[in-house]
């Protein structure tokens, strides 16, 4: 069984703050040990690369040959890996076996909690949504009264009782991880879903802009970046960060509330009390109030109408864009990231406005911190908190692939 | 002999950025690796915390007794630390041994270049200062032209040739690495002081900020705090940021640069190029202009006129407090940390006008990230950079303790 992870989990590494001095590692650390670690590497790379030659294993995870066709062998006799040998052989000789995760057998689930939706997905092995539902969420529902709905979309997926398949757990994207403080919603998800017992795998739960993030840094745009700052717009804006290829959580999972940075200090009122927060001058509210869209009006609209040549609609584009570089600007000089990628709405808002981000960037940013830096559309659209979500729920999984995976 | 540190490498934890998947360990960890690490975490133990008994360090390191004595005793030979019977045994019985750092005999270089003067340290094994010498520097002098005087300063270090000393290696503290790209400051003092061969404890170079975080967060005020905010107040206002147990250094290096974040638009005029950084409202030539004193002025001389009642100097104190709880609020609600540590000149800035920083911060900070928040002022003062620039020093040293110092 899949040890399930603890409720309420926030997306993050799964080491511990640093206690001084790091604890040794045990004298003795057993074959056993060593064994599952790399178990977990292989099914590690092939999870994040994709279908990967012995060969190539070999010299990317540093063992010798013969140890990585005993692993892929036990990884396939537990049926988390299929190995085939390669249809387009290149070379004279035999070939390498490849080895594949099977994503159609082994999955998570992965939910999300949006302002307007609510979203299910089952996701491979390997990071690929296999099935995805959706229903409305009317505005302003509480999340503990999300949970029927959800069930019914997990409930609704197709299912096939003779099929061999296996799931590695769950996880649930929500806008803000500081509503649910005590992990109400995996709790609740896990007693409608019977996946409450000790022995199988439960859900946990994360941020919506840190599971975005997470999905773009392992698999998306910014794959391999370990300077990222990922900014997720959707009524306002928040905030994924990873540095040093760390996620950052704060000291209670409350970092990267960046749409509430004052940028304006003359600016307009925040829901949260203050003046001029970065959210009313480069947030969803900017944006229809400068193009005097009523309120509930899809920023996405805007933007569209833009692109048709609407004059108010350019005129709120460009405003916010400026606005949206201002802020950037800002963490650029505090963060030095690699790359700053943009997801949710803020997507189609750079998207349509980046000359105007980067230009407000080039006057602000330092130019040691910004010469170097890339602007990117999020990779993964709308499905990043999804996949992110997975990331979270196959960990235990991909930390010890041959303790077991219950029947899903 | 201690291996040499890459030259010109920055203060942060010496893991590689996240490789996606980590490499798995060797597959025959030997019992000389683990020795080798098992040692470092004993003399860490000891650096950190003081003179530590050897029952402690067998429940603190969760390494058996007798495994606790070889290593000890392995230290002891070595003439890393040295094993007394406790001056006050409290429990019946043989008493237990303990540990202590052998701080007079192994020491770390620590070198700092501020603006107005230049300092050097001895700093024994266990973080404390030996001898500490100051010159004046001339502002705007470069900082490759610090060096003859550095040595000096160096040189001038009481030092007994019959002494049985050994020296870990040496660290140099500089405002802004920024301006050393090619480390070319730790190169200078090594081409100098003969410590450029390669079976020497060569120079590396920090980020003042960084380095008096690290220190705070090492043995100052901000001990075993996982998340912290370091603000160092010099002439502009710099970070060093700790999350997760990390400092933090961005793409290259450059990350920290807070007080470039504008924190009002129609603000003054900053040396950037920007308006309205927090440096220009908040730091060093806010102050003085506020107060109408002349550029050049100590920053602390306006905060003691202003304990002294004169209203100038109280009305741009109270004016720079709330620029200051401003940009820490913004810091805030972005990082979510534990603790926010004032250092360097704002240690002073913030004692005088704490009550306006709080006011400040409970109007913009969210509550979440502001209940449990604490403010401090930095317990080392102006010996953090020169503590941190130590620890660093010493890194090789407490990661392979037996691998041979060489005579200092």
């Amino acid at each position: 069984m899949v040890a399930p992870l603890r409720r309420g989990l926030r997306a993050g590494p799964a080491t511990p703050p640093d206690q001084n001095p790091p604890a040794p590692p045990p004298a003795a650390a057993g074959q056993e040990e060593i064994r599952r670690q790399n178990l977990g590497a292989v099914l590690r790379y092939v999870h994040v690369h994709g279908p990967t030659s012995r060969a190539e294993l070999t010299s990317r995870l540093g063992l010798n040959r013969s140890t990585i066709g005993t692993l892929a062998a036990d990884l396939v006799a537990s049926g988390l890996v299929s190995e085939d040998v390669p249809t387009t052989a290149r070379r004279a000789g035999r070939p390498s076996l490849v080895v594949t995760p099977r994503s159609e057998r082994v999955y998570a689930h992965a939910v999300s909690i949006e302002p307007h939706r609510l979203r299910a997905a089952r996701v491979g092995l390997g990071g690929h949504i296999l099935h995805l539902r959706e229903s409305p969420r009317a505005p302003g529902t509480a999340l503990l009264d999300t949970i029927d709905d959800l069930v019914a979309l997990l409930r609704a997926m197709p299912h096939d009782p003779g099929a061999d398949t296996v799931c590695a757990g769950g996880a649930v994207a929500v806008a803000d991880t500081a509503r649910d403080e005590d992990g109400a919603v995996p709790a609740a998800l896990d007693a409608a879903l019977g996946t409450a017992e000790p022995d199988r795998p439960g859900f946990v739960a994360g941020d919506m802009a840190d599971l975005a993030a997470l999905a773009e840094h392992t698999r998306g745009v910014a794959a391999g970046i370990a300077d990222l700052l990922y900014l997720y717009g959707d009524v306002g804006i928040s905030a994924g960060i990873v540095t040093g290829g760390r996620l950052i959580t704060g000291h209670d999972g409350h970092s990267g509330k960046v749409g509430h940075m004052v940028v304006n200090p003359h600016g307009h009122r925040c829901v949260c009390g203050s003046r001029g927060c970065w959210d009313t001058e480069a947030g969803t509210t900017a944006l229809l109030r400068r193009a005097g869209a009523p309120a509930g009006t899809s920023p996405l609209a805007v933007v569209r109408a833009a692109a048709l040549g609407g004059t108010a609609a350019r005129d709120a584009l460009y405003g916010v864009a400026d606005w949206l570089g201002f802020g950037v600007a800002n963490l650029v000089n505090v963060f030095n990231p690699d790359v700053v990628v943009f997801g949710g709405n803020l997507r189609e808002v750079y998207a349509a406005g980046a000359a105007t981000v980067r230009r407000r960037l080039d006057t602000m940013a330092l130019p040691a911190s910004r010469e170097h830096l890339q602007l990117r559309a999020g990779a993964l659209g709308a499905d990043a908190p999804l996949i992110g979500a997975a990331e979270i729920a196959f960990e235990n999984l991909l930390t010890d692939p041959l303790n077991g995976v219950v029947a899903g």
